[in-house]
């Protein structure tokens, strides 16, 4: 019996960066070797190749694009949004080339010489007012990601799932969703509330363990499945209660994992995610 | 007329890591010579020094010491749950010979092989109910600081302060309060109607900015009042609402400041704290 048997990986989606150091022709080969049916994109790699060429390159592969990264930095004024949100309209466009639902967001930071996360929040619900209805349009749903505390300042004033709802909720729940992704909420003793809030507006769920110590920059600190603290199943457990049935992505930065055999690291990957993050197996009876 | 009058410093306490560079006597000296009539504490140098002494040396220089850091780490079981105890006990007495009245606990991080948060935080209240009673009759409160999110599994399990709330609030307000950090709980939007909630059991108030990038660690990342994003003044005017007359310290933890000549860096908190944590001054009439 396999230890890992391919049903247990129906639902994993590996987001490329997690393994940064394969092309996209190798990231479609090394998910199909190992029976991963979903990948997560970038924008930049997939613009590198061609938007049109990738989505080709996905799809006679047989693999689900589940999200693409990212859109967003939407808390600025004057040019500097109107640039934001042409960007955002590109970003829509690219998703719907790609075929995917979900064009992840990450909000952006407090403006220059502002202390007010407040008002910052108030300008992303403002832009997603006018990128809304062209996303709908085109078969995609804006997904408000929370990013962990530390990035308030310079990358996303969304720092908890319930601010994201905050903000997704003044839409309808098909145009703007929100991301569960573990190494943002895993601290948040409320985040067990918001999933079941989110309910049907989790637009992508996301994997990545907290370790520690950060590194300089902080951006690129997680940790492989099981090499942290947070505890995956419990999240899994919430998120299906919400009826979610969809994708679960392993988004983890790390260089210690770029550093590798690609495969070595999906092959981990994979193990670990039925380990940590799928019902534990029932103990046979003696 | 002076830019910084002397009334205006009547507040400020500084933690000796702000300028860490200094000796306990050049400290003394060094707040005398500027105006500054309290200082926080910490556990190691004031052992080196002689714990006696030390109260001495502050004593007859007129300071008066506003906290000690830190005790806490009470998160463990079995004999690491006794040690912590007993060192915790030892802090108290620091305190009290000291003559300061508060007792910065920093709780303690996850258990190793733990991923339990909530279960991290019960120990934490239980610890506090073996010592709130002996501190009290030394006349020392026990202050539970909340720590900034990503502190959370190394350092500190109370992220927030609604969350230290929970554990203070199991015990009378004269015993256990909560310290309120602005490097720490800058990004919550729920710090007002936290520090409302707070009301008399905040028993420290504690200032340091928030910049990034964040230094490898984290722990060194704490900018200048002024230097970063946080809102001072209106922290300043939550705290000053629920009746607080307390010190207001700084305590920033900068390689940059640590750099620097002692009485230069003080001169600059001194100026940066009138400047962004008093009051505006008003408009001159044209």
């Amino acid at each position: 019996m396999s230890a890992v048997p391919p049903s247990g990986l129906s639902r994993l989606s590996l987001n490329q960066e997690t393994i940064r150091q394969w092309s996209l022709p190798e990231l479609a080969e090394g998910c199909v070797k190992a029976g991963v049916t979903g990948v997560g994109l970038w924008r930049a790699p997939v613009q590198e190749y061609g938007v049109e060429r990738a989505a080709r390159l996905m799809r006679d592969a047989g693999l689900a694009v589940t999200s693409l990264c990212r859109g967003g930095f939407l808390t600025g004024a004057g040019a500097e949004r109107a640039a934001a949100l042409a960007d955002n309209r590109r970003a829509v466009d690219e998703a719907a080339t790609l075929g995917t639902g979900t064009l992840v967001l990450v909000s952006g930071g407090l403006p220059p010489g502002s202390r007010d996360l407040y008002a910052a929040r108030e300008r992303i619900a403002d832009a997603l007012a006018e990128l809304a209805p062209y996303a709908a349009e085109r078969g995609v749903r804006l997904a408000v990601e929370p990013l962990h505390p530390m990035f308030a300042s310079d990358r996303c004033v969304v720092s908890t799932l319930g601010q994201a709802l905050d903000i997704a909720e003044r839409f309808p729940a098909e145009r703007v969703g929100v991301v569960v992704d573990t190494y943002h909420l895993w601290w948040d003793d409320r985040v067990a509330a918001g999933i079941a809030r989110a309910g049907n507006r989790i637009a992508a769920f996301q994997l990545a363990d907290w370790i520690t110590p950060l590194p300089a920059g902080v951006l690129l600190g997680r940790g492989q499945l099981g090499d942290g603290v947070v505890d995956f199943r419990r999240f899994r457990e919430l998120v299906d209660a919400t009826g979610y049935t969809g994708p679960i992505e392993v988004e983890i930065f790390n260089e210690g994992l770029w550093a590798r055999d690609g495969a070595e690291v999906l092959a981990e990957v994979a193990d670990r995610y039925v380990t940590h993050a799928l019902p534990a197996p029932p103990i046979p009876s003696t």
